[in-house]
């Protein structure tokens, strides 16, 4: 009998959204899948653990080749409690999402997709992230699965090298093609909506927009993504800038 | 009149660490100080930022150079915050800590601190993290005030790139001097605690302990610190991995 990979699968958007059910059956075509994701929203979350509470997991479904728990914490919770507690044997892959909403450019410091494949890379196994340019709850995700799949071979036939996750950003519609390409330079200019609660107190809703700092750069994932190309940003989690080092060195102290 | 820097600091231990008290003691001694830190611990938190649910942030403290809030999110919302809607000028500085516990290697992942600190540069002013290998509550900050005062000078003096902020750890006891180095490789090994709560059900707590891959590897932060220099590591908001982006250019899809 043929081994059948087993893929760990995460997401920020929490167990119910619509693109971790599509993220699913993408994978269930590749190997025994284990579904470990936040019982809530966990978007923005980044990489963060959570340590000052106990965490909580709870087995939502277990039939032929997909198990399903949801967790009371983050996707880098999910995926270090599916390797050291959850699940009886080592899972060969780990891939989070499909997002709802890009995870582009300067997002893959603040996005939960991305953190959860960061955490896989960490534990040694091929990891991938993949999020649509929609935000709605119920995009059409049709389009992302075959590229999903497509990526996903890649990396099971080469591998990944060792510390390296895939950010991989789909357009809507029908992408021309697959780039890969480095994360522009760009930031989340904040708009603070002030509001003022029933009893007199001031809250702040966080909100928006991206600010792309090179619009014409051609090797950079917000260029290939707006128009209309399946972004892939090999993600380091070595964050030394050794450019800098450089210059650093020549300090006196 | 000698122009004042305006220092933004934060922390990711809460309003009321010891640690983030030492640090206002030295920014004071450079400028106006201005803190927005989070009202209860956030430490893990990444550069976790809080879309879900609305921010709120309190004014605790206003007097001659020194202007304190507490805020209900996290290091990077109190940063967010800071510059778009609590303050009437824009920060010069941004400096995070000093954190109870060291963040060398891997933990630039999850810190909170390390954070706020990315946050910073990414509104284009330099950013500093600081952190003391000590997680006790009372740990003695005093020789840790004489290296983060040492560093932010340097800084004033010669600026930082675009992008990059600097991930200083500090061990205990009497530094030998201080090092420039890259980030260690190496992993948090968990070791989830399991517990059963009085109503049957399980639940989780997150511990474990450091695994450094290369313990020999002297331009490292980890081997540096162990030999008891303070360590700078230029931390990059670039998360792509170069090397790693020259080989998946070569993949056929």
């Amino acid at each position: 009998m043929t081994y059948k990979p087993f893929i760990l699968v995460t997401n920020d958007d929490g167990v119910n959204a619509k693109g971790l059910q599509e993220l699913i059956e993408v994978m269930q075509l590749f190997g025994e899948v284990v579904v470990i994701a936040p019982e809530i929203s966990q978007s923005g979350k980044s990489a963060a653990i959570t340590v000052d509470i106990p965490l909580m997991a709870t087995k939502l479904k277990e039939e032929d080749g997909l198990t399903m728990y949801k967790c009371s914490g983050t996707p880098v919770d999910c995926i270090k409690l599916g390797f050291n507690q959850l699940l009886d044997r080592k899972p060969d892959y780990v891939v989070s999402g499909i997002n709802h909403g890009a995870n582009s450019s300067i997002s893959v410091v603040y996005s939960g997709t991305v953190g959860g494949a960061i955490e896989g890379s960490l534990h040694g196994v091929p990891s991938l992230a993949f999020s649509l340019s929609d935000y709605s709850p119920d995009a059409d995700f049709s389009r992302s699965k075959i590229y999903c799949a497509k990526i996903f071979q890649e990396v099971v036939e080469k591998g990944l090298p060792d510390f390296t996750c895939l950010n991989v950003n789909i357009p809507t519609g029908n992408p021309k093609g697959i780039k890969v390409v480095r994360q522009a330079r760009g930031k989340w200019v904040e708009e603070f909506e002030k509001r003022t609660d029933p009893h007199g107190r001031e809250y702040y809703w966080l909100s928006g927009y991206f600010k792309n700092f090179e619009k014409d750069a051609e090797d950079s994932d917000m260029y290939a993504l707006e128009n209309d190309f399946v972004t892939i940003v090999p993600v380091n989690v070595d964050m030394t800038c050794y450019e800098a080092l450089k210059q650093l060195k020549e300090w006196k102290f």
